[in-house]
């Protein structure tokens, strides 16, 4: 039986729901996604995201892709994400469906993901971006903020960064090409893009910067972090809700990649937990 | 009795509210600072604010001020915003609080003001900007736009792009130092900045850019729209959650002020009612 395969990019407020996917109670963005696949086809497929998100944390740009049997496809692919947004709630939106190729695979086939945290610095926060951005009322130094994030890109060992995880992980060595603070008036945006994430690494990256931009550690302390692979040793984790997952980057065109996709390095293959 | 003056510059998420000030029912943001106030001020001193907003309009700098007698001032300015936000609900914020000259008035004094509105536009809503920017699906011109909204730029009669309002108006004269688009993305960002505003005269001029930016109207019949001095003749008037009232300007500084701040023209002395 041939089968087809698409491509979601999608957008969601995480506020509402237990993260993307749910093991045990809560509501998961997964499953809210799955229930609508279910009225359009019959064989109720399942969604492979490039990522799951924690509770609380928002996505700009998750992809996942679903395969159904070509019988079951009743709708042309330019109306699918309007036909899934009918019946989804608000908080979560198809951004684009498109047709992508047998092989493609959400997770493995990710070659990096970019996250943004967002911290709204004054004595008040801002009543447009309540549950939007984490509000930091004590006085940050961009420029220290700056300075520290460079520490993190590049090939490290980010166990003291990431929360322990349930599942057993082969490696907590990742790589980042990316980490800044940017500053515009009193909105300071984190953006770290990397080949992978652990169990809320980008959340103890942002909560250590935004530590040592109020003076609770200097730049030498964070340095020395890396080395005591322990969580206890840096900073606090940063709130959920200052965090989107942005961008998931795809590093091949689908359709030039080549046969060999099954023999990706167990790098790309690894459970990532993201965020 | 000696009086002090005090100036406030307030956000807002206009949402829960019937705008800025209420007549009859509902809730205004103006009453809800109000009754903090007169928790530390027994006077019950009324606020007195630069502008009006519509239901739904949010603000990120409203400004108003306020006077009570010296003899009930207990707390040091520096901690007036933090006092006053400790009471307010989340959607209201005092951003800053300071002592301003006795002359000083928030509505007189107000060489202009800045709006911003905002627009997303794609076929599926951002969920990170529900009651935030207008959901516009249908594909946007940026370069249109931009040319279309030279056209407000300078000393118009702008009767067609407000809605007609209980208050008599003088003129309908008003002078835009800016009108422009700019396009970031699928968010599209109108900034308005004029010397006064008619009822929902941003949303009226937003509402015709937007319609121009879809093909339903040319670039030549908005041009038409301002000599017919007709609300029938614009454009729709663009929903109040898109709206925010971003900064009021004041021209001189207030100690440099001259004594002659009552001879003010007729102009700065004009009920504006905003938005």
């Amino acid at each position: 039986m041939e089968k087809l395969k698409f491509k979601l990019v999608i957008a969601y407020d995480g506020t509402a729901y237990q993260g993307w996917q749910v093991q045990k109670i809560g509501t998961g963005v997964q499953e809210k996604i799955e229930t609508v696949l279910a009225r359009y086809f019959p064989s109720s497929p399942q969604l492979h995201s490039s990522s799951r998100t924690d509770t609380g944390v928002h996505a700009l740009g998750m992809v996942a892709h679903f395969e159904v049997p070509r019988a079951e496809v009743k709708i042309p692919v330019a109306r699918l994400a309007i036909a899934l947004n009918a019946f989804l709630p608000d908080d979560i939106r198809v951004l684009e469906a498109t047709r992508t190729a047998a092989d493609f695979h959400a997770r493995f086939d990710a070659g990096g993901k970019q996250y943004r945290y967002f911290i709204w610095n004054h004595h008040a926060m801002n009543p447009l971006l309540i549950g939007r951005a984490w509000h930091v009322p004590r006085k940050l130094d961009p420029a220290k903020m700056r300075a520290a994030a460079k520490l993190f890109v590049g090939k490290h060992d980010f166990k003291s960064f990431a929360a322990n995880h349930p599942y057993e992980m082969e490696s907590t060595v990742r790589t980042l090409f990316r980490c800044d603070v940017k500053k515009s008036g009193k909105m300071f945006t984190i953006t770290i893009e990397g080949d992978g994430f652990l169990y809320k690494m980008c959340r103890g990256i942002a909560g250590t910067l935004v530590q040592l931009g109020y003076g609770r550690f200097t730049m030498a302390e964070v340095k020395a972090m890396f080395a005591k692979t322990n969580r206890c040793a840096a900073g606090m984790s940063a709130p959920a809700h200052g965090l989107v997952l942005w961008k998931v980057f795809y590093r091949r065109s689908q359709k030039s990649k080549s046969k060999g996709r099954h023999k990706t390095s167990p790098r790309s293959r690894r459970l990532d937990t993201g965020s």
